[in-house]
């Protein structure tokens, strides 16, 4: 079917299918989904970020939410063929504000359909045409120029007037999640232990350098220069997140620590204890983020015998560069992301190390990832006319329900191109693995955020037995002089990384707030997908990110520049929508299970 | 004619061009061009900002330069008709590097072409596809990071290894020029005598804010965000500009004033006093580029009775802040654009002020100039595609011999559309005119680079009297309390500021290297157009700027932040190519009469 076809058939279904929402009339509705449809909504209908599976799910969500939502005005603004049938874009207006979508027929029915709050009316970003003029023209006594006007708010800020969002951590998460809040004219403060913005990148080792393209990770509004590099240097990412703080005016509290929150459930506002500067300070927000990264605390093992093992012992969290340990027997325990670059950096330093893997890893070479996986972030989309925000609603068009199918069918592909590679690097007694159920690397990072690797050069060095790895055994204890396996045999460590992870973030939560609190909202992230350390049940979406969880004001957002980029849209949404107290009626209980 | 009609006829004529170019057959070259015509060249025919008007100047310059320029591939890139005729865009390679350019037809025959150097063959920029990856993956023992590699070579630059080329001046200009050295690998130094980038907006007067339009600032690579102000505040644009050196990677030594500078013929390489933190320093660049802004040092009048004024007296370029002078009277010399902020900033701020006019100024409101000049620079621009390259190449496709026309109609227009205002100002006094040929603004900018207002709010005090004028009257001498006039007036005044302009660039080269070569270059900016103040004779592009000049190893660089966007291409790839040992054979004699 040509596109001219295609457009017409889209709008002949969204025709019926906005004639029937507008009717109040569901079955109608549902008539025109598929048995097997999905209904993907940000914020728009659900008020929520929400999957629903099936025509009973969708019809007990129109139930609820169709009157309150009032959409209208659906246009398709694009169409083509695929090989599934048809795929469009909309847009649409709701009670509240302006939406685009996408969705998908098979057979004439919807397979799939995004939909996605975009603006408020009457609060509308000021970008484009509506960008501000900057100056007021004229010539007036009580002139304040934007250096004052900057200068008199940022004292102001926290100070004398409060903040209506207080967002913890000041890391890519909350800064993308800041200028989004500062376009939508919410006060906002973003508080950050480390001194600097881009700092939380800076501190981390010293050879880190991002394995996500350059396209995959624009932050909003300011898109990376067309000479940026594909693969960011984390300090030129540290000098990119300080510039954009300064060049989006965020209000941003470097060197100051969250002490304590707490929330009084009858002014409705937060007591957030801080440490600014070496200060107390206190703070009165209403809405309270957590952006503290995508996961929480360093995960350690307590190993016996630790006590008596007379090397030095650190997380990967706090290794930075590998020079000191030159020379010196590492035991990098672990073997996933970090396990592998802390390895590189040591063996690069002369160090001789030895992973000692726990469970299997999915390993993609960075190369192929490239080559297979980013046809839409890559230059060649760009050159296509698919920028960043084109690519994510396409990625995001997709329910988490059916991603599991398209990234098999990547990964068979992966595997057999790089048989040769896979094969040479088991043999090593490297313990590889591509999911649960073959679905690989971003599957594996959804549902637990770990246990994989994009091979930059790691491999190769196991391969080449420069990196030893000792595996498929338990660590029995530790001993004076380094580690003491089950199958009794020992190896020999100076040091000891134990690039072991991270705690869920609830435990940031459980921290600052209370352990009551903290259980109460549950694990963050993760799908429910039933394989090892996702946390279930099944919830569609990621548990408790960027939208309503099991306490007031309080959201949780994170995740790489790529989700930090998409979602902070809609946790912003969803605040500015509280602030201007707009009616957001969320449909869905919060994950306590 | 349809867009079709008018492509096919665009490719009609440029393969008849080209055959003619290919052929050498100059005649039949010229057998193509109206008898009006014009051939506006930057560096891709002639390795100079050159326009050649007529048949027999053209002609002149294909004898010298066909060959060695050897061009081939024209293709016509998109072509649509016009009032006139039809304007084609176009795509050509020479013996050292690809170009675009833009002729436009009427009645068949060329009436302008303007033709672009775009990159040299082999050292394409480093962008889209051609970005750097950002890390070498693999394992090596001698990997350098980002950090350390950025840091060997900031302390090596100028100190163990010397530059190819020294920018002289931190501004936009110097700024602009050096990330586009940087992209085509020329090792440079910017210097600047200000601590921090940026500190030349920083340090000008409080309430200054930009008068043109963000859409026509833009600097090259990075562009502004899509919520960047209309009209940017000083000190926004001094924080943009320090971002962008550090977010280029540019060696910028601020704090660092140059001292003197001679050049050795024999070796080719200039001896460049430095104090840079207050030390002395020594460079040998090969190149140097004065970019120390459009103008050189402030011009004062040297008045009959200074010494008596018992005020103060200033320049405005020594002006900030109005607010000390609240209740003063203060007399302000001058009524350009400079005289006019500062009038405006010392009435905001409690002084009474007149205005001291010595020749007439063009005014025009900028809401007028956003309506009417700025069609191709602007959000509507942009929602149509005209990104900011496209609207350059469109603005430079007329040739500075043919703005005049145009520039007339628009100024028509403005004077009918604003006529009440106009009549308004006239009646107080002040002297308007719309440039000795009623050309307007821009021309006046090209030609003398002063004597005219984009009015933001001052013409209004002046028309309610708020800002007194005092004109037609030359000043006769200062007496101890003020102004004496020659029609034996005076003005009383506690402070006197000169807002006198300054003198040409000519004089910082005089200065820096000697006297005699800053007289044999001669006066910088100016078309010749035989008009008050505009230096001759006619060259038909600006004296001295962006080109070779009467010195070897030296070139002048600055305009605004659209000239300085737009030339600093071609003052790279000039520089470039000498580094490369490109042949890069001059046509047409520097200025020096």
């Amino acid at each position: 079917m040509d596109d001219t076809a295609s457009a017409a058939e889209a709008r002949r279904w969204l025709a019926d299918f906005s004639t029937a929402l507008a009717a109040g009339d569901i079955a109608a509705v549902l008539d025109g989904f598929a048995a097997d449809c999905y209904w993907r909504d940000f914020v728009s209908f659900t008020w929520n970020i929400k999957t629903l599976e099936g025509k009973a799910a969708i019809g007990d969500m129109l139930e609820a939410q169709l009157g309150a939502t009032a959409p209208s005005g659906w246009q398709v603004t694009r169409a083509k063929s695929t090989p599934e049938g048809i795929e469009a874009w909309f847009s649409f207006t709701t009670a509240v504000g302006s939406g685009t979508g996408i969705f998908r027929l098979e057979g004439g029915l919807c397979r799939t359909i995004l939909t996605t709050l975009q603006s408020l009316a009457g609060h509308e970003e000021p970008t484009g045409f509506e960008r501000p003029l900057g100056v007021r023209h004229g010539a007036r006594r009580d002139r304040e120029t934007w250096t004052e006007q900057r200068a008199r708010e940022t004292a102001a800020l926290g100070v004398t007037e409060q903040p209506y969002c207080v967002i913890i951590g000041g890391g890519q998460g909350g800064i993308m999640l800041g200028a989004r809040l500062k376009m939508l004219g919410v006060p906002t403060i973003i508080v950050e232990k480390n001194p600097r913005a881009g700092d939380s990148w800076r501190n981390r080792y010293r050879s880190l350098v991002l394995h996500d393209p350059v396209w995959y990770d624009h932050l909003p509004y300011l898109p990376f220069p067309e000479n940026w590099p594909v693969f960011t240097p984390k300090d030129k990412m540290g000098d990119w997140l300080e510039s954009y703080v300064s060049l989006m005016e965020l209000d941003y509290w470097g060197a100051t620590e969250a002490q304590s929150a707490s929330f009084d459930a009858e002014t409705g506002h937060w007591t957030l204890e801080l440490i600014r500067d070496g200060e107390a300070i206190t703070l009165n927000p209403t809405q309270l983020v957590f952006a503290t990264g995508a996961y929480g605390p360093p995960r350690t093992l307590d190993l016996p015998g630790a006590d008596s093992f007379t090397g030095e012992m650190l997380h990967s969290s706090a290794y930075f560069d590998g020079r000191k340990y030159a020379g010196k027997k590492v035991a990098v325990i672990g073997a996933a992301s970090s396990a592998h670059d802390v390895s590189v950096d040591l063996w690069e330093a002369g160090a001789e190390v030895t992973m000692v893997q726990r469970s299997p890893i999915t390993v993609v070479k960075s190369d192929t990832l490239m080559a297979l996986a980013f046809d839409t972030y890559s230059e060649q989309a760009v050159a296509d006319g698919i920028d960043v925000d084109t690519a994510d609603m396409l990625a995001m068009a997709t329910p988490f329900a059916l991603q599991p199918v398209a990234a098999k069918a990547l990964y068979d592909k992966i595997r057999e191109r790089d048989a040769d590679f896979y094969d040479k690097l088991a043999a090593t007694g490297f313990l590889l693995d591509f999911g649960p159920d073959d679905t690989g690397l971003l599957m594996k990072a959804y549902r637990t955020g770990s246990g994989y690797y994009v091979d930059v050069g790691g491999s190769q060095l196991i391969i080449d037995g420069e990196i030893k790895v000792k595996s498929g055994v338990e660590i029995d204890r530790l001993t004076p002089s380094g580690i003491a396996f089950a199958d009794g045999r020992t190896l020999e460590a100076d040091v000891i990384i134990q690039s072991t992870g991270f705690h869920s973030l609830h435990e940031v939560i459980a921290n600052l707030v209370s352990r009551e609190v903290g259980d109460r909202i549950g694990t963050c992230w993760g799908l429910g997908s039933g394989t090892r350390n996702d946390p279930g049940p099944w919830h569609g979406e990621l548990r408790n990110m960027y939208k309503p969880v099991a306490h007031p004001n309080l959201f949780i957002h994170g995740g790489n520049l790529a989700l930090s980029r998409f979602f902070s849209k809609f946790v912003a949404l969803q605040i500015k929508a509280r602030m201007e107290n707009i009616p957001t009626p969320v449909y869905g209980a919060p994950s306590t299970d």
